[in-house]
């Protein structure tokens, strides 16, 4: 593993890299460009970010005041998009074309300078490394726009980029040398044990020692350093899962317990704000329920309210405490759980997949770690274990690390570097899957064996767990009644040896021939077993040999 | 156990003797009701039957052409009920009143000799056997309309009341003798492994040699039929859990796969027929996903159409094969689940509480028995431990039995006798449930310590499931973040050991007192243990001494 070149750091090089060069290929580029779009025409990548900003009132207050949009047509489509007062008179509207060709857009505002206003620009073929926002693909699972298999990884800093900036750049590079594809975090502040500094900005006006707040007038530098920190992302290849809401202000700061109105209105601002970020992810809150301030329809509207006026459609979901949000509403896109308990095992880690028929992100399931909480004291191994017990009962898992240390600096809250050893264990995992089928990771045999996962006939992965088997009779289940009863006799097979704890894949000689059974499973036709090495956290992966 | 009387036994003793004496007994209640009644007001127990029936048209097809119903009202309350045709030029309408004191009526036709006919009846105190229909209560739990507990434990024989008289009869003598308070039965015939046989009756006009069905036309003997055998396991006091529609016919007779409205027809005649019978639950459908002439959308509107017409507001759910049914839609009262494998572990079990918010009846866990199918070839010792597992999570589950049997019959499709050594084990939990607090089990430390079950701090029931440890360190569960952290140290309590397969229950000595602890879970102050034999499904009783 060491030795193969990490897309994610190699991204962040060309990141460094590329600052310095910005201007000059942004010359290039619209030269390039030139050749085929009209000359005076800007351009940008389709699922790229196109903004106008325009100047505007400065009197009374700008957030509340001005109402200010943009029409965006292409032929019969047409989308509404929100703007938002960025300071010192910007007003700006920015637009994630979601299709290449000449989009034409028509201000609407209720400050006459900022009113019709009109243009176009021409939307390009995204480049190689941009697939678009990410979306549900096949019921359970992700892909890119462009449909590149997604496969979920995310981790967790809940406050990283609100720590000095320092801090921030190690995260980042930390994240760049890792296997993670998400990042969960908070807009708001966070208050809580291990994180009891205060941020570095706040995000509304107001006095931090009196924490005396105008909850109308935002601090547009506070949004623009987590734009910033977006687009960091996704540069890195990571998409960021906007956590809204969260209950670690306990009345603090009291960003948990605003008016109405105020919530109403930081909602919309935020979204006017990231939803041109092809990466983000709306995650309306963490531990929605232990926000006391807040009721169960409250965040109903807010969800309804951002699938309303998304003009993206980012991905939308809400974290849970202790009792389980109703994931079953159409307007979330894919069930987000915090569960102590439910990856210990295949067959339970399936169970809400049945419940919800979208895709299950298990994005807390206790964290790696060694502090006295019970949550946070997770063995790698353990860690590990349960990422393979989600994937193979056709979920993803959520990564956290939670390692005591003098400083205060626990990834799971500030970021900064990874102490434990399951990322590159995930990093193994991640290298699996994406070597598995595009459409993704299904349970085969969910209430009898469990520990089949795959895609029939092509496919399979089959995880251990914490048995040490020395031997593994080469068996295939059939699917369920109501399904093609695949595989078939006769099909041929091949089979690897997977230690997921020790990163070895290790081919199994010879193939192995489907014979037909009358049971639930069908065995080689000569009965051969797989030699395993006595050891946990094996998997073995079988691949159908095409002829 | 054997020497305590059974309740259902007497109950059936009862039965059997009062056939013989019931015109005195109709004479000695009239002459009991008759001095606090007007003397020609009828009476009927509240939660009882009020039938109204009245000679109409026989002519044209009265299922059809004739509307009927009465609208039942006492003082602001006011219920509409729908009727049915029975046949011989009989209409009924049949109310279950829901509250004592004076009922009028007025009835509602399409035909002048059944429009405008109205009356009065008294609905006195229930008898001390009748408790009401049973509802949801404290959430996750039922009780009767009364408020006496309802503990769920049933079972399943899908087509007995479609068998030869001596069976049927044989199979309420076994239900009468059984812990069972709740059969699940379809009201359609059923054509499946080990039942290929044909019904005595058929449900609809027509020909059964050439099933040729008149969907327009009911035989009313075959409801008539139903109707005695709902009444016969309400004297036993068992819930008749009516499953409307099943696969179970493949097009053999085509009863599953009726015109749209004939279903619709189907649907509304069982509820006018049924509704008045307070021990009737309505099962919209077994494997509802199985039912591949249905969409997921017939069902929701079945669903909608039973909870508006059904006056009485009977539990209402639905029964999934390999895709579980929304049960978070609102008129679905409980979930009905068949899972395999969910009841594996009190663990698992518990995570379907988390989704539905109602009450969690895993109402197919597989069988107890030895047929080919895996299905159906749990042991007994399997299918007591799922039960204990599921009582322990806050959730119910229900029995079935499928051993091989040369003549055919096996319980869970035909009825008969029970062979299976489940049973009586069984019926010592019930006993335990029946002792258990009012307002049902929850679960006590669900991501961790799963095996507690309790209310918190007067009861607990810690089920050890198939581990066998000689001694258990006593101590109890603080309750979660945002509840009360009972129990709290100094709090006293006794315990006893409940050995679940050989149905012991053995008190242990002195009792306990709790110790303030900083950790999860409190001790004892002296570091009590309590000694255990050693076997394996032990479970533990803990309650609370109030001082």
């Amino acid at each position: 593993m060491s030795r193969r070149q990490n897309p994610n750091l190699a991204r962040w090089r060309r990141r460094v890299a590329e600052t310095g060069r910005r201007t000059a290929w942004l010359l290039a580029g619209l030269m390039l460009f030139a050749g085929y779009a009209p000359a005076a025409m800007p351009t940008i990548e389709q699922w790229g970010r196109y903004e106008i900003t325009l100047p505007g009132p400065t009197n009374g207050n700008p957030f509340t005041d001005v109402r200010f949009a943009a029409r965006f047509t292409q032929g019969d489509d047409a989308v509404e998009v929100p703007g938002f007062y960025d300071g010192d008179g910007r007003y700006c509207v920015r637009f994630m074309p979601g299709k290449p060709g000449i989009w034409k857009y028509r201000t609407e505002a209720s400050a006459p300078a900022l009113n019709g206003k009109t243009g176009e620009f021409t939307a390009t073929q995204p480049s190689a490394q941009n697939h678009g926002p990410v979306r549900v693909a096949h019921t359970y699972h992700f892909a890119y726009a462009d449909g590149t298999p997604y496969r979920e990884l995310g981790t967790t800093c809940y406050v990283w980029q609100l720590q000095d900036e320092a801090l921030q750049e190690q995260t980042l590079k930390t994240l760049a040398a890792s296997p993670f594809n998400k990042l969960r975090f908070c807009v708001f502040p966070k208050r809580y044990a291990w994180n009891t500094n205060e941020p570095i900005l706040y995000p509304y006006a107001g006095s931090a020692a009196t924490t005396n707040w105008d909850f109308t007038r935002f601090n547009v530098k506070y949004f623009q350093h987590l734009e910033r920190r977006v687009a960091d992302l996704q540069r890195l290849g990571i998409e960021a899962d906007v956590i809204l809401f969260h209950p670690y202000d306990g009345g603090h700061w009291g960003f948990d317990r605003m008016p109405p109105e105020a919530n109403d209105r930081y909602v919309r601002y935020v979204v006017a704000r990231l939803a041109a970020y092809r990466n983000v992810w709306w995650s309306l809150a963490n531990e929605w329920d232990f926000m006391k301030q807040k009721k169960e329809s409250d965040f109903v509207h807010y969800g309804e309210m951002i699938s309303q006026e998304d003009p993206c459609h980012h991905l939308l979901s809400i974290h849970n405490g202790a009792i389980l949000f109703n994931d079953t509403l159409p307007w979330i896109t894919h069930a987000s759980i915090q569960n102590g308990a439910a990856v210990e095992d295949p067959g339970r880690a399936e169970m809400y997949r049945d419940v919800y028929r979208k895709p299950v992100v298990y994005d807390e399931v206790k964290y790696e770690g060694d502090i006295e909480s019970r949550w946070g004291q997770l063995s790698a191994e353990e860690m590990v274990f349960r990422f393979w017990n989600g994937t193979v009962a056709g979920t993803y898992v959520g990564h956290g690390e939670t390692y005591k240390s003098d400083d205060q600096i626990l990834w799971w809250s500030k970021g900064g570097i990874l102490k434990g050893r399951s990322p590159a264990r995930l990093a193994f995992l991640k290298k699996v899957l994406d070597a598995a089928p595009a459409e993704g990771i299904e349970p085969l045999d969910k209430w009898q064996n469990p520990e089949y996962g795959g895609r029939a006939p092509d496919y399979y992965l089959v995880y251990l767990g914490k048995a040490s088997p020395t031997n593994w009779e080469f068996r295939l289940p059939k699917l369920p009644p109501g399904t093609a009863r695949l595989p078939a006799g006769g099909m041929k097979f091949t089979a690897e040896v997977l230690d997921t704890w020790n990163m070895t894949v290790t081919p199994v000689p010879g193939d192995f021939t489907l014979m037909k059974g009358t049971g639930y499973l069908n065995a080689d036709k000569d009965g051969r077993s797989i030699p395993l090495p006595g050891r946990p956290y094996v998997a073995i992966r079988i691949k159908r040999v095409k002829e």
